[in-house]
């Protein structure tokens, strides 16, 4: 079985932007507060997207089931306050939701939270609670930089941010490290953004003891884990001068990375560096590099391809990359797979 | 012959420090400005830091000569204002090229410029002729954030830096692109700012077409090129979706890496990935990491190790990578090295 656990809907319903438009048109003074109720998107809308995009190309490359969760860089919770935030999230999430209802055996729900410039972490543990409880969401995305590129959070092992991982412990739910769209014109989002936020994300981690508080928490960064892994031995030197443990016994019990690294010598490089078991089989698919490769042929974010081309890995360590892994940091998705018998 | 493009004046004598501490309090309000020339510093101190540190690591690790710049951690153009950085840089500068008239065979001197948040990058084109004219500087490093972890100056793309681009290619001198401290919690100083800046300058460079305005132009980006070279794939299907050309044409005439990757499997990646003619001989001895790796019994930044050992070049083009590579995007030191009959 292959597990992709980095999807997002970033192909829903052509509604859902139009809404989001006029949220933000009122978060910027213009216009009343959009009525969630006057978004409607039907079952037939969800499958269209679904059935032309993630779900054909799982089908063509061979994974089984995607944990996804809402669009990345729509989060945006830079935009308006936290009651804005509040609103887009159980939007968002319901429609994941809506999406794994859809396709049980295809997709599990991730859910987004109602981050807000300034606010604390704590406002989000509602949605959070609403998001496991209710929508059945295995993970949730937790941004390190609500403000969208500017970076005014204090970093994740701050005392503000415990309450999300209190709960995110309590209900044996990982978090994915992942930011939103940068509103900062030095930083392409997706092409700076994202990965800078993994590469900080894991400093952070390195220059605190979070896990000394949160034995149990899992945290998932995406994007391969930035530039961590090509500087694995700057980040080992860095720990050495911080008077930390070796990056195995000071994170590796807790901290993950995925596999959306789009070629094959950066695979070939993450499964030479991060032991196989702190390595998650992902694409991010539809995401960022929706492009064919014209050298190969392929698309680039089709990273199975490079998976299963790596000499770095045996069939064995490689059922663990795509299956064994994720069921074990994601129990939620492990027991939905054993309840199916699987 | 083994050239190392990136030093830095880490261990400066203490009188530095502290006449910048004075400088630091002036600026935040406390005390006068110190004056320039109650800094005392004599050929027997910077004789007896460079001879005890550099000089002896270069022997010990066999590199014949480095292009030695200001402390990048110290360059801190977010303290104070305009004047604030202009004397600051005359200082640091003035220091660095008397390392090299005390060791002409073995340092050449690079420079910092006296940005400034907010101010024009043109202001910094006085410091930057003194730099080259009187100093015969080779180089300069180039603050992509002299906001210093606030990220509020404009891309590198954008016209207000093109003074500082006219100057460079006027002088035939390749700029590195290096950020100073970080005064944001968010950011490690040499964890994540550093290789952060690297892959942003290298996307806003993907994102631009600088080098159609300027085809003479010479960037080097630090550390490996931050998480550029890892997320290869990514950043050539990100050009693509842009409508740029591929990499190779739209950056590699005009943009270079350095090694500054300390590990093994990381200068693998480097030299799998970027042609060899970009990669540049580096390891900021100095810098960040200054430990022995426990587990090889070598420093971490011993970078040489590591590019001795990939089987990834030949030694025709590991000389390309010690010394060729680095004479033709460093006209001056090319010209320094012939004067020598070298």
């Amino acid at each position: 079985m292959i597990i992709d656990i980095h999807g997002h809907y970033t192909t829903a319903p052509a509604q859902l932007g139009a809404w989001r438009d006029l949220q933000v048109a009122f978060a910027e003074g213009r216009g009343d507060a959009p009525d969630p109720a006057s978004l409607r998107i039907s079952d037939d809308d969800i499958r269209e997207t679904i059935e032309a995009n993630q779900l054909k190309l799982m089908d063509e490359r061979g994974s089984d089931l995607t944990v996804f969760s809402p669009r990345a860089s729509f989060m945006a919770h830079h935009i308006g306050d936290l009651g804005v935030s509040e609103t887009w999230a159980r939007i968002c999430n319901d429609l994941c939701a809506r999406v794994s209802r859809l396709y049980p055996d295809r997709f599990l729900p991730g859910a987004m939270l109602p981050q807000s410039p300034g606010a604390a972490p704590a406002t989000s543990v509602a949605e959070l609670r609403r998001a496991v409880e209710e929508l059945g969401a295995v993970t949730v995305n937790l941004n390190p930089d609500p403000s969208g590129g500017k970076w005014t959070a204090p970093p994740l092992t701050d005392r503000s941010w415990y309450p999300i991982y209190e709960a995110l412990v309590e209900y044996e739910v990982p978090a994915m490290v992942h930011v939103s769209t940068s509103c900062n014109p030095a930083f392409h989002t997706t092409g700076a953004h994202y990965l800078n936020a993994d590469t900080t994300a894991v400093m952070q981690l390195i220059q605190g003891d979070l896990f000394r508080d949160f034995p149990e928490l899992k945290l998932v960064i995406p994007h391969g884990g930035g530039a961590v892994p090509y500087h694995w031995g700057r980040f080992r030197g860095l720990a050495m001068a911080l008077g930390k443990p070796e990056l195995e016994e000071h994170l590796l019990g807790n901290v993950f990375f995925d596999t959306c690294v789009y070629h094959q010598p950066g695979i070939d490089l993450l499964t030479t560096v991060v032991p196989v078991d702190n390595i998650l089989f992902a694409s991010e698919m539809i995401g960022a590099v929706r492009d064919v490769d014209p050298r190969t042929g392929h698309h680039f974010d089709d990273t199975k391809r490079y998976v299963d081309a790596t000499s770095n890995l045996t069939d064995a360590e490689r059922a663990r990359v795509y299956e064994t892994n994720a069921r074990r940091v994601y129990p939620r998705v492990d027991r939905a797979l054993t309840s199916r018998g699987l």
